[in-house]
């Protein structure tokens, strides 16, 4: 793929009937996009679909999907474990190359706009897209999930979708649309089956309780594995990078007498963020990206 | 570019005089292949030219420069601190993509074939494309260098080239064409002037003193800089990879109470070789290449 790319990362609000949630991929696939990659979880009941492409086509792309969502997923008997405001609960669009967050912004508007003009979808613009400083974050839109704010948004115009008006969905809520930079998840297993240590650590290296910039952090229990686990969001791998995280997480460890049992990233890294760890494990003097083979023969 | 690529590192025994290193550039140029380097030591009175294409590209554009090194130099007048044999004194060809080992050789048979037919300088073949278990080795073909090769081989039959009879060519020498791996030049610069505490370190580390193998490692002193550094070449990334060495040059250092001040890669290194840092330092347990957002994209 050549010429500007930028990526969605849809998260839908189905995580266990795989027919729905390969309908939903299919109509993403449809439009032309690359489907890089797709994880459901039951415990969730939730999947999130990693495409890119051209920012027409992903715009597109993104459209289908939601507009599949909305026909298949019914938010009145959802249940699972992670909070969710729609159907289509948050679509976020991320520049990857030749394409600016102005250029993503532009996308997220005018999807926000069709998906309440086609489908009859409210939309909240989040992030970098956000018209007002109370829905930057995430967390923050979505607070009260599906079953609350269906009942807020009547009373409480804070609450009122940036495209739609006072009232959700019947079935597919409303939709949190946005772009943002890449996010790196990245998850750091603890040799210990204590959650409260994973917590403690997860506490010490977040953004939000003083620890690292960019930083989102949670601790929670691998049961399947009895391992503690530090589950992060980087949301600005270039500021802090995956090593910093990772020491930090290590050192925190030790000093609560703990060990590492390992790390995962999941979904896609950017090769960037890869590149720096390996600069500063090494203490490299003289690194540039054009010494890397691969990146020197891109040039020609 | 897409296809078969492969690489070829040539070392020319000029590294003083611009014009003449720019014209043999220019010659490889000529040919088409993609120049990636270019690197001229004063001390070492050598250049490296680093440069890569289809197989057919890269032959041809090794053979003009060649050609181009033998009008130029004249080994009678030439004087550095590395050994050399040759004006095009080291000539390997490496297998980066969609191409084996085998075509690399092939491609130093063919082109040693013509460099003596067509410009009547001898050729060694070493490393993969040698022919006698006593060439594999570059420093056992170089051994004696020109002034003493080229009076050796006209008494001892061991010492005769591959291409050509019992005589070196008067100016320039001979050539040691081959095929190799992809070669990391790795060097990790110590917190001390004290060169001797380099080689102990140098010889904790090489393979031919019982350290790591695939590692050649020597001590030298940065007279520029006033520090003492482990030079290393890694000839096989994979089994060896670089944070292994580095933690080994570090952990002698430490044992000899000396501190790491930084290190440096010289020319290039493939992708891979730092993603495995990357992988070791995090420990990251479900690492694949394709997690990696462009190479995943550059599957579409």
């Amino acid at each position: 793929m050549t010429g500007a790319l930028i990526e969605c990362v849809p998260n839908f609000s189905e995580g266990r009937d795989p027919e729905k949630v390969g309908a939903i991929v299919e109509a993403i696939r449809s439009a032309g996009a690359a489907v890089l990659g797709q994880t459901s979880d039951p415990d969730h009941n939730r999947s999130v679909v990693t495409f890119a492409g051209h920012p027409d086509a992903v715009a597109e792309a993104a459209f289908r999907g939601v507009a599949r969502a909305v026909d298949l997923i019914d938010l009145r008997t959802h249940h699972g474990v992670h909070p969710r405001l729609g159907a289509a609960d948050v679509v976020p669009f991320v520049p990857v190359r030749e394409a600016s967050m102005q250029d993503c912004i532009r996308v997220a508007e005018r999807i926000g706009e069709r998906v309440w003009r086609e489908l009859g979808v409210p939309v909240y613009l989040y992030e970098a897209a956000a018209r007002r400083p109370d829905r930057v974050r995430l967390e923050d839109v979505r607070r009260g999930q599906f079953e609350g704010v269906r009942e807020e948004v009547r009373t409480n115009p804070a609450r009122v979708p940036d495209f739609g008006g006072a009232e959700l969905h019947p079935t597919a809520g409303a939709s949190i649309v946005g772009a943002r930079n890449f996010l790196v998840a990245f998850n750091v297993n603890l040799a210990t089956s204590d959650v409260s240590i994973a917590r403690q650590i997860a506490r010490s290296v977040r953004a939000s309780s003083g620890g690292l910039p960019h930083v989102k952090a949670m601790g929670v229990l691998l049961a399947s594995r009895g391992l503690a686990q530090v589950s992060m969001n980087l949301t600005d791998f270039e500021t802090t990078p995956l090593h910093r995280v990772y020491t930090a997480v290590a050192q925190e460890a030790a000093r609560l007498g703990v060990g590492i049992a390992g790390s995962e990233i999941i979904g896609l890294v950017p090769r960037r963020a890869l590149e720096q760890v390996a600069e500063a494990f090494l203490r490299l003097e003289n690194f540039r990206t054009g010494m890397v083979l691969e990146n020197r023969l891109e040039q020609f």
